[in-house]
């Protein structure tokens, strides 16, 4: 079955969306998404889209949800690599992204992450094996 | 144009692979990523194929082309979340990817990475904006 993957960095997890999401792959993605936090004990999430040229409504709930569900689960999500066509065409779409944090790339999203991350009561048990 | 993102973490460039490689989608994965290495000074390349199920020998050569070229550039090239599965294709192709790390995950890839690489005459100036 097709899904995207999901890589551990650390408390990280990081997504890169390259295709043209659909209905099943997204909710896959979301499915996996909540279960690794919860197995890894992950405090964030990157979703970098810098190869997604466009984003339409479906992609953007999309975002939003995922963020809320990892928001329920103590994990702060950061989009990463937003085209400035893709900005505009979001807030066009009235999608402000509220409540996801956004970062040029990669790099700075994690800065973000690792500076906002407040100590959690369940940062000390590791994930296991 | 499509073409493979590549995310820059600090002296690392992360490739996730995710979609069926044809002819000009590597071409363009391997121009991108030797302009990238230069461009901003990394030591090395994460390749990652945990999401592909079958690997052919054009991207297995796509892999070892890739690793050498980096080499060339002084940035070593580890290929990370390779399936048991391919990991047999790969054998009995006769790919045994020859100067290419492997590790299980990203997180092990990068630690891998940061334990081999030695300080570089070049490490001090960093890469422009």
């Amino acid at each position: 079955m097709e899904r995207i993957p999901i890589l551990k960095m650390g408390e990280l997890l990081l997504v890169t969306i390259q295709v043209d999401m659909h209905d099943q792959l997204a909710l896959t993605l979301q499915d996996d998404l909540t279960n690794r936090i919860s197995a890894e004990h992950a405090r964030g999430v990157l979703i970098d889209i810098s190869s997604l040229e466009i984003v339409d409504s479906f992609i953007g709930r999309m975002i939003s949800h995922i963020s809320a569900m990892a928001r329920v689960l103590d994990a702060e999500t950061v989009v990463t690599g937003m085209r400035p066509s893709v900005a505009i065409t979001l807030v066009e779409l009235g999608l402000t992204l509220e409540g996801v944090h956004t970062a040029l790339d990669v790099e700075k999203g994690m800065e973000l992450l690792r500076r906002n991350l407040r100590p959690s009561v369940r940062s000390a048990p590791r994930a296991r094996r």
